[in-house]
């Protein structure tokens, strides 16, 4: 694996490298790690890398690994740069024939999206989507449940994701990432529906297996001086007739991470919060809740999917860093699955990839249109 | 107290009693307790009433008890029946010079609401509204809180009410509470969120101290062969600015009873939830939230509010009764305080009045007008 | 009902009342509520009580009540009074043909409570032991299940008391409460154990059905300058070979009320917190964990015993108040049941009575003279 | 790092590498993996070693390893074997230079324990226990507030661990890992006490800084047919005068991995749930319930032995897998300073060494004594 961004001073670049790690697949073996050269350089030198290897641009990256023997060169790069920098490098990777591992939202536009599509499917490489979320295996386990029919239709879907640390205008207070996500040329057309309604969106459609077919917008900048959004409420209308509601805020003062979903059918419900990942909570119309959890031993109740993703027993919690390894550990699988041959199982597959890469960039696209409009219904279209 | 409706196959009319009776302040001396007479009968008799004062209609009760002498007459009617028959008795009782105590929705239309809040006014009697939520000492806490300014400017509201007994076409299956509740002419012009969104919207207001400016609503009508609304969602505008989200659904299959409500403002937040009543989390930008709890010993950061509203100590949990009873104790307080030409403290004045009334039926208006409207926004009109 | 102690700066007379008058079964007619005529008088009129039915001395209450007619007269006596005056009144009461209803514990000595049990017996009337925390119906669901062998044999049971308000020396602080139970002369010969420890003694084997047939018991006096103990932990072994641990705490400084107990048997266990009191976990050894809720919908699941003491629906929480006043109703219905000569049915006969009030008594004598012993068990010896 | 133990089927070999892999300071070079020559070799290959340094005994392993040059050769070993194969090769280990991680119990025997720290001591390695529990950064947090004074002098320690998943004789069906702990041979002359009770008495004094100096142990055997304690309570006595309880089960039917302590003091007390790491309550006399969280933004309210042992922002959970790492990076960075010629910082000298592993066996002994006594108290003798 090579990294492009992620230098000592980013947050999201450390923890794809310790998600990478966990499972011993995967070794980091290059990098162009800041545009800052003597960031790049001591970044590198932090993390063991050959000094040949560290390197002082993307493009010198992509062309010297490209033009390694087959037997030292990488096989893919994780690109977890600001967004308005994911286009550019991707594209150039997927040309030199390196599978990509890249941050959502995954491009700045809709239509850069769109030519990343075309560019996977022209090189037949895979594109890694990091939406986290959808790697908690309680969260495989609640799409599962939905899919085999557990619930019936499902009617209603309620996502929020309150976070509280854009209350204050940290942006002018030397938070860099605060800086580049408020900066709507780093970050795109959208503030907190890019930055974390996206996550939100994707975890309604991944569990439920629905689309979002329309929607109406409020999106509202709460603290003044700031140029995006840094709050947010939808009402969703899915493609089954379901309705929904999606909350994304970053001025929800006081709140970490508070990623939460419930999804309610004909004959039940499930909730789950990202901040005790462990437990699914499934309501039943007539019977008493059931907590399930996670490396549970009833492993007939537990899906293949939530069980491949797991490494420990019930009770020794797994966390953030596990989902996040677990999307890296089920596109290294797939990967190496190919590379012998073999056909990846269906467990192994499940990661988010392009499409949902395209359905996000889409969303940002339909909730600005809709915040802008006087009409109450948007149409999403991609 | 007499009552009128809540006979022995009601839910609210029997919650009534318990919270009318629990402080010993008040006594249950008669009452028109059904249209049918063999259950208005029985139902006096299995409550101890004077088998004279044992009404068969309210025409009856109001007319025979004003003609009582002072001291046997009763002091205030009690109406628990649906919305359609709650302005009728509710005029005639005034008129007559007793105090009314009356269930939400106030009344079947605006209309009525502002007729009857003519007459209260003319009057100078006493309207008391069971908006139960707000008798919880924690949502006084909140109240005080936000009034205090602890919490900066209010920000973003998110209430949610969700509940599953209506997840079936149970009016169909002989459930009583669910044929009236969903019939268009008992009980108006929307069923969920005229049942629990008016809680909800109540609750929002209340806490913050804000009022509901405009909105834009989704109703719904899922389960198939259903005349009214069973689920929405609405996005709401304060008149401070602040935005938020209020969902009501009697279609969430597997909850209960599940309201819960967060408010944000500059410096932290404050999180609620009805099925742990005693509970207030305290969310802070900057510091570890902190739990407070009704009956706790440090009296001192809990307002006089909600420590006038707590029979136990902490850990000796109060619930819904006691909710119930507050707002029964303290329009009994007031009622006293006024016989006796006292002022009344302002913690007893602290229940819901005909203006929460006013607010409760155009909240109904509203946002049946704003599902009907393809515009975004419906101005709140009271 | 008439009332001994309990006066206007008491903390569990106000209780007894409320719990008394929720269901509209009882009504206090007279008192004798304090052994200062001033304050029982004052109290008497703060409670409406007719002038000529307060009274300065229990003997007084007694007596007199027991010369009024048939019709007049109170059919049961409430003894609220600390430790030290349960017995006397108790006796007197009893001989003058009264039911009582009577704190824990039961009396002062494991020697007045066999001579109470031999009056109850000899007398034929009821008495009722206020054990507030078996009048909570998911207490009640809990042992239904285990009699129902759902759980198999019992195995380990973990019950634990802790409150934090003797954390300081509050007992020369002019706290009264603190006063009188810290007092060996008015408390008994122990001071968390008999104040606390004999509640969670009882919970569990109210809710094991089993017997402690041993304990080795380690009190502590904590706080400097107390006469008593304010902590303890107890080992337990029952009579079915199950063992057990028991802790009770005053001075578990931050603690409300926080009894929580847990019980395993062999195919799976149950756990119940006081503070949460609606809900029942219950775990299976292979199957998810179970959320059982008072007042849910699937009734086929919940004990008679269950739904028999629950006021409200699913979600509207009952807490303590409720508790206690299920313990005076089931006592009323029963009283009411003898008087109308029908047989009570098994849920009214479901409150606790002289056996118990013996156990607790028998408890408190085990785990002093475990503590003063240097063996490591002590027979349980009634 | 080497691995002794930990092949392919074993569960705590795949943890171990897990930890250590995380943060990218640690590689796994070489392994005798099982006493199975087939095991061994393929369990190698899965985790990519090259194939000379897959062993196949222990003795091998480090005399091999010893024998490379100092570029090449490991720095440490980890020693991953039932308990019974712990001492022979940590100190066959020692004795060629090598660092050394083993798991707890540290030995066999008390007396292996004594001859082993004497062996650290005279070589000057490292020995690195992996109590992992006291990895977690809100259990550092913990211990850091009770040094710091927060809640004045500790009075009161309760402690639990209920496993469930010997509940059955699952040691007869097939299960390894039941099967040696279950062993007298293998795993010691404690079961539950052993296995689980050393965790729990580990954290104990841990977090209160304090000494277990008598206790009074009540160990069962419930499962029929088992020949070590499945279950186990005990009462303790601290250095300082506090009191405690301690509870290891592993037949509480339900539970998957129950870890919780409670601490109380003069001022306040703290509880900690092994479940839901992230949190710490903090509980006061006199003041609303704190909930601190790891990673959380009050930095200046966190110690730096908290805030050094997380890798995320609050609200992105970490887990068994990181308090593991935390243990595992802390010694390589221990290990690290010191072979750069550098003072380890205090925080990286937080991890458990050889004077806790004598502490857990002396926990053994003193427990099994205490077992077989008549009297309440044994002495806790290293």
């Amino acid at each position: 694996m090579g990294m492009i961004g992620g230098g000592k001073d980013a947050f999201i670049g450390a923890i794809h490298r310790i998600a990478a790690n966990m499972d011993g697949l995967i070794e980091l073996s290059c990098g162009a790690l800041s545009i800052n050269p003597d960031t790049a350089m001591e970044s590198g030198k932090m993390l063991f890398l050959e000094e040949e290897r560290i390197y002082l641009t993307y493009e010198e990256m992509i062309t010297k690994e490209a033009a390694l023997p087959a037997d030292k060169r990488i096989d893919f790069i994780t690109i977890v740069t600001p967004n308005f920098v994911h286009f550019p490098p991707a594209m150039m990777a997927l040309d030199h024939g390196f599978h990509i591992v890249i941050e959502k939202p995954m491009t700045f536009t809709l239509d850069e999206a769109k030519k990343l599509k075309k560019k996977v499917e022209e090189t037949g490489l895979l594109l890694c989507l990091t939406h986290t979320y959808s790697g908690y295996p309680m969260v495989k386990q609640a799409r599962q449940m939905v899919k085999n029919g557990d619930f019936g239709k499902i009617r209603k879907i309620m996502v929020e994701y309150p976070q509280g640390w854009l209350s204050r205008l940290s942006e002018r207070e030397g938070n860099a990432q605060a800086a580049w996500r408020t900066d709507p040329k780093k970050s795109g057309k959208s503030g907190s529906m890019g930055d974390i309604g996206t996550h939100a969106a994707h975890l309604a459609e991944y569990i439920s297996g629905l689309k979002i077919k329309k929607l109406c917008a409020d999106l509202n900048i709460v603290v003044e001086g700031r140029a995006l959004d840094d709050d947010g409420s939808v009402l969703l209308k899915f493609d089954n007739g379901a309705s929904g509601i999606l909350v994304a805020s970053q001025i929800a003062a006081g709140e970490e991470n508070a990623l939460r979903i419930k999804v309610y059918g004909e004959k039940g419900g499930l909730e789950w919060a990202q901040q005790e990942p462990n437990t699914l909570l499934v309501k039943w119309l007539d019977q008493p809740m059931q907590v399930l959890r996670a490396g549970a031993n009833y492993t007939d109740r537990l899906s293949s999917f939530a069980t491949h993703n797991c490494r420990t027993p019930g009770g020794h919690p797994e966390g953030y860093l596990e989902a996040f390894g677990n999307i890296y550990r089920n596109f290294a699988l797939t990967l190496s699955a190919r590379l012998e041959g073999k056909q990846p199982t269906k467990e192994m597959l499940d990661f988010p990839q392009v499409d949902e890469g395209i359905r996000g960039m889409a969303f940002i696209d339909t909730v600005v249109a809709s915040n802008q409009s006087g009409k109450k219904w948007t149409e999403f279209v991609e």
